[in-house]
């Protein structure tokens, strides 16, 4: 049983309106058979996938439109009435659940594709299509999303966006901020912003959907995308190495950039730990001889032949200068998908572990790994497992200590540390999870004060009633 | 002589403070000899490139530091002194010049590089650097700018963010909103705005900075930027084509990127009306036999064998096919850059005209000429020239018309024809070159009206009594 968030971490109730019978009918009325109340199918909307936190809701609505998402809002920001929105719910930093009794607003049935032009590889579709069916749709017509992840299976492109996801794709792709063109965003009050354009170029007036990219659902509801797709590559190669040390880590990636230039589309790492958890916990094998690091690096590209040209020449000489000293290489569907999964399912096999402490940190990458070093020495028998893995080519650290449960005192002895180590060496204490419920008190190891102040501007500017995922992104007053 | 936009354009002076000896005297002490009075010196600084708007400005002042800007605001804003930031003055809609008598704050002599890392490829400098100096100090480390155009040679790094330029490479590196990491910005108040991160990525609270990328110094003055640099591509090529109609343009554009694939880097093209004049103006000699149209492709690639068997193949298929009728090929960079003159310096040529009329639109890239040539149809003998070139890869057309000299009656006849027909197609009035004075009153073709008040409500936080680039960006008042 999840502890409920508010008695964990002590939250104090923001004086907001209790949902009353007459809410309920009105919802009943406004979208009939899709307003969810009893408690236990309320229940999983109110736990995160962790299982690290937990909210009181007692419902749960699923609009069909965008119409509907802005009369539920107007009622509610009339009313006073608390909102969470969420998608996939498999966000990390518990932004995607309640923390009191906030409505739920899931965008489950909001799964349409609106349009998809093959010339431009522009996609429109409402927030709630899961990343992996867009994906797959694509595919068929010779494009790919983007963006990919862990989760893509039920993850929403709503919550991607809404949480600015990075991702395995965005060393090759880029940030969402450059591959999202357009949004169509339902503000606080119920009113309805669309800038869903679907254009590649548009510089008339403010770019107001960037606010809304990695704002937690904390100033809008995104009700639809219009996101550009890249071409499917033609030719996927992916190479999984052993390295001995991190320096050589490093150096395998300098030596692979320069010599795949443009065809590489991902450089990924894991520590040994993180191998033997999922060897121990997945059953998975690990396809090369034991090392204290692996590397995973994909290429994708136009020319089966080029791109293995390339790789080949990159691997003949890391091999040769004792770089890698084991490594295995996939160019079938099959292989490949079973050499990312060894990458892809740490995250699941930590959970295995029992309480995961989770921390996604951007520093400079020849940095990158003494937090793990370092915080390993620090906690010593403490903790269960230090583990570190990410996205190396992005400077993304995900740093996970794992303990049988929840304890105060080791949680004491990981933070403030890990996110003053990472301010000293002008870090972000969140890459890619952004800061939801858990990481928003330590903004400012990140952010200075005066761009806080002005968060809390827009915001004011925005929702001011607050209505909107309260309690998330930023900092309650002290 | 150009004519004072404030007459041209019937526009009424807003409630500023005007000069005084006093303010004078103030920035002499605060930045002496970098404080420009003399008429004839502060003449460049009031009138655009093209020639087409004139501001009065009576005074330019010089900072280097980012706590002289700093100063300079404060100052200004407790006056109620209206201030012009201006970067190359390179701008094509009157963005970065007067309208009337504002202060001039120029970024010409905050042009230092701060650092540069080889390793992740991130360059953080002052705003006032001129695009092509950066450009070859990182070719120097074997990087290059994600960003080129035309205006390299003066424009600056902070003008090209506070205008989110495209340009020739967005095709290949995508949009500023993806490369720049971080700004630091000086807010109309004078208080300085820290966000220079150097992170790839960062998830922490709103991304503050996407709201000065593009919004033309309405907002605040960018003083520092930290952009993510490409590596320098090992072999690069040109291929530039000629083509029968649009409609075998287009076709050359789907068959090159679905052969080029990753390393197509550019593709543009331009009517033969742009090359008659390039040649008449310009003295520069076409390399193809004349042609409807002509495409300029150029690949960027690690693999000078690899690229140069790609682009092959691709001609092959191209010639065969008859879609492309005449070509020739560069791989020399002389070659290279002799080729690109003719495109980049069409808008050069175009200033020989006369008068020119330039409008920059963003459309679903099958529609793109009709514009032009329902332009053509429309204007008759009214307009010396009616011609269309651009970045077609991107959606992107440069309509231009020429004349002899600005006239009220052809100015009516091209708009709003021209914001219309680009509403009807969900296209942008403005794709790159942003609003600036010109286009302001025309964002509603491009923009719902509750993005404009919000917008609105933006600049009225920020910038609450207006005094950064009045009449600018934001439609006035009716």
């Amino acid at each position: 049983e999840v502890v409920p968030t508010c008695e964990r971490y002590a939250v104090r109730r923001l004086p907001f309106a209790r949902l009353a019978d007459g809410d309920v009918a009105f919802f009943e009325r406004l979208m009939p058979g899709r307003v969810v109340t009893s408690e236990e199918e309320v229940q999983p909307f109110n736990v995160d996938w962790l299982k690290s936190v937990r909210g009181c809701s007692q419902l749960v609505l699923k609009p069909q439109t965008t119409a509907e998402v802005s009369q539920v809002l107007r009622y509610c920001h009339e009313r006073n009435l608390a909102v969470n929105p969420q998608g996939g719910n498999t966000g990390l930093v518990g932004g995607s659940v309640p923390v009191f009794d906030e409505i739920i607003l899931s965008t489950a049935l909001m799964n349409q594709i609106i349009s998809f032009d093959k010339v431009s590889g522009i996609l429109v579709c409402q927030a709630g299509c899961v990343l992996e069916r867009l994906n797959e749709y694509l595919e068929e017509q010779g494009f790919i999303m983007p963006l990919d992840l862990g989760a893509k299976g039920s993850c929403h492109i709503g919550g991607n966006v809404a949480t600015n996801a990075g991702g395995l794709r965005l060393l090759r792709y880029g940030s969402l901020r450059g591959t999202v063109l357009g949004l169509e965003v339902v503000l606080a009050d119920g009113s309805a912003l669309d800038c869903l354009t679907s254009l590649r170029k548009d510089n008339t007036g403010y770019d107001l959907k960037q606010l809304f990219i990695g704002s937690e659902g904390t100033l809008g509801v995104i009700t639809a995308v219009s996101i550009l797709c890249p071409q499917k590559p033609k030719a996927v190669n992916l190479a999984f190495l052993g390295c001995q040390s991190f320096a050589k880590v490093l150096e395998t990636f300098t030596t692979c950039r320069a010599m795949l230039g443009e065809i590489l589309s991902a450089y990924e790492f894991m520590d040994e730990k993180c191998m033997e958890l999922v060897e121990r916990h997945l059953k998975l094998s690990s396809p090369v001889t034991d090392s204290p690091f692996y590397v995973l690096i994909e290429t994708s590209g136009s020319n089966s032949t080029h791109d293995e040209e390339k790789l080949n020449n990159f691997l003949e000489q890391a091999m040769a200068s004792g770089l890698v000293t084991d490594g295995t290489v996939a160019t079938d569907d099959k292989k490949i998908k079973v050499l990312w999964g060894l990458r892809e399912r740490i995250t699941e096999a930590l959970t295995h572990e029992g309480y995961v402490y989770k921390y996604d940190i951007s520093l400079p990458v020849g940095k990158l790994y003494d937090l793990v070093t370092d915080m390993r020495a620090r906690l010593g028998q403490s903790a269960k497992n230090v583990v570190g893995y990410g996205h190396l080519g992005d400077g993304n650290l995900h740093l996970n200590i794992t303990a049988e449960s929840y304890s105060h005192s080791l949680l004491d002895a990981i933070e403030p540390f890990v996110y003053e180590w990472t301010a000293r060496c002008n870090g972000s204490i969140s890459a890619e999870h952004g800061l939801g419920f858990k990481k928003k008190q330590f903004i400012h190891y990140s952010k200075p004060r005066e761009a806080v102040v002005l968060m809390q501007q827009f915001k004011a500017m925005l929702d001011p009633k607050g209505i909107l995922n309260p309690y998330k992104t930023l900092p309650s007053a002290p």
